[in-house]
């Protein structure tokens, strides 16, 4: 197995990936977060007809910063990802392939597929479009596909995503806690040694970082963390709610309510999404026809930052650890603060014993 | 704070606790535990008539083992704990107390309130009735009541239970991979610093013992993991299942379609338990009648360990990473085993940043 910090060698330890999530996470805070030396990804979601400019942009911030771009002019890989669903229609993800041949960012990062084999398609033409720059990684959430998608697709990188997660995943699922254990023997069981792991699910700070090493991953992806990041695509709205939303265990749930009111429904069936609770999800759970929660939710929409809030309607996608995020920082002050505090929490508790 | 290994002397790093389980965990596994440098409770549940007898045998078994004999004669403290629900008729409760005062366990574990108050009231009965001697422990699954609990009933532990325990515990919930360092957090912020945390729910290995220390936990709860030892009190079939289940993320649910069928009726509102997916769990998600899923229930119960399994409808509680169980071990070397592969986890990990 190669290791990430060769593989992607802008990076540093701890491996600290910035999640593509979807309209929130563009190539600002994707190119900030890999110059601080983390792996910054661009949300592409399904606006697959833009990732060529999305790309183009991220090969434009990336002159800002030198040693990105020396590594982007030596190598040809521009040294951010995005991540695509594999449910949106085929035809789009074609043009995908495109921006990949074009731009060869350093991995695409698929999710969503219908069936696990659509991985292994997909896989392959990225593979072929990247002319071997393009690395390829795939999310799953459960140890029976790890070992599907392991075996039939064979990504460089699983991204093993637990149920605490905020966006979305799968409707059950276990945490990281035994989750990322169980996909690691697995696979060292069926003898597949080359394929990096990366937890995601509930990771907010160094804590959860040093926590994910040690259960076997070989770094930690946040998505809910970042949200509070000055270059999130975000309404402050939204922000707001992220910083003040806290117990996520009690205040957040996985639910499909969100999607069927912002009309998203491509998801494969075993799909929903973990957002904060509000008043469209409580509504939900008391009855109300979906005709009018969504009546509720588009007027809702016109309210600009005072639409999200415990009382409000729009959604609040975040996972379950939201309630440590305190604070909006920079994206790349952002990786360094986890990977020192990953280091630190590892050293403190590790003489002790 | 006292540390846990001063305040239970008996005990070696990192601190391993053997969960209360009701029936399950009786005075051979709870002594097995502390016996190899562990605290093991007994899971009392609502038998409180028979703690007596549970604390006598305990008493009885700890004059095999030279430590602990020791330990017991010289404080009078006996070396393991209980564990009761606190939603048990009261007047059942306070013969518990008279078995505190004659018996001085070393701690008490209470759970299960159907308010948060009820803690405060048993936490002075224990204090008064162990006469210094037995801590009081109390296992809580938010934020909110971490909080609430910790300024209320002062507890000496607070055990931080994730959803991803097996049996019973929150409807909703986090894992602890971030519930942990929230609790964490709020306790400092109310300046609270005297109570120990101890995670609980996934955790089934050193890994995960070792992701409990650097999330902030100073030990680390196990119960799924003790189902597989052999000195818990179960039933072969149970713990065949327990072996066999993988994936627990898919193939365990919390629900509390078994409650139902076993009759455990007076579980406070927003508790359900997590346990391996069986027959009685799909007929009951397919509509099945509840009188007819209780009929074919006591069937099953009549053939004994073919009771159990993915066909059968006996209960087998386990928590989501029963997949990371794979063999029967006495209860001490499991004690041993989470030690050293926790210390070789962060000492793998902590000299390669």
């Amino acid at each position: 197995m190669v290791p990430l910090a060769e593989q992607y060698p802008w990076t540093t330890l701890p491996f600290i990936v910035g999640a593509p999530m979807r309209q929130l996470a563009m190539a600002r805070l994707a190119v900030e977060v890999s110059a601080a030396g983390g792996f910054g990804f661009i949300g592409a979601g399904e606006s697959l007809d833009e990732v060529d400019s999305y790309l183009e942009q991220a090969a434009s911030l990336v002159k800002g910063h030198e040693l990105l771009q020396t590594y982007y002019e030596k190598s040809g890989v521009l040294p951010v990802g995005f991540g695509f669903f594999d449910w949106a229609p085929a035809e789009d993800l074609e043009k995908c392939m495109v921006a990949v041949k074009k731009w060869k960012p350093a991995a695409v990062w698929q999710f969503g597929a219908y069936k696990n084999q659509d991985y292994a398609v997909w896989a392959e033409k990225i593979r072929k479009m990247g002319e071997g720059k393009t690395q390829v990684w795939i999310q799953v959430g459960s140890v029976a596909d790890a070992l599907e998608v392991a075996k039939t697709a064979r990504p460089d990188v699983l991204v093993v995503q637990g149920t605490d997660a905020g966006g979305h995943g799968l409707e059950t699922g276990a945490g990281i806690i035994s989750l990322l254990p169980e996909v690691a023997d697995a696979l060292d069981a069926t003898g597949i040694t080359d394929i990096n792991l990366i937890a995601a699910g509930g990771i907010m700070d160094g804590r959860g970082v040093a926590a994910t090493l040690v259960l076997g991953a070989n770094g930690a992806c946040l998505g809910t963390r970042f949200l509070a990041s000055e270059e999130a695509n975000i309404g402050n709205g939204y922000r707001q709610e992220v910083i003040r939303a806290s117990d996520g265990g009690m205040n957040t749930a996985r639910t499909k309510i969100y999607d069927k009111l912002r009309g998203t429904t491509l998801w494969p069936v075993g799909y929903n999404a973990r957002g904060v609770l509000n008043q469209s999800f409580h509504d939900h759970n008391a009855g109300l026809a979906l005709e009018e929660n969504r009546k509720l939710y588009d007027e809702a929409m016109k309210q600009g930052d005072a639409g999200w809030g415990v009382n409000g309607r729009i959604t609040t996608y975040a996972g379950t650890g939201v309630g440590l995020v305190k604070s909006v920082m920079k994206g790349g002050d952002i990786v360094k603060e986890l990977q020192q505090q990953a280091l630190r929490r590892l050293e403190a508790v590790t003489p002790k014993l």
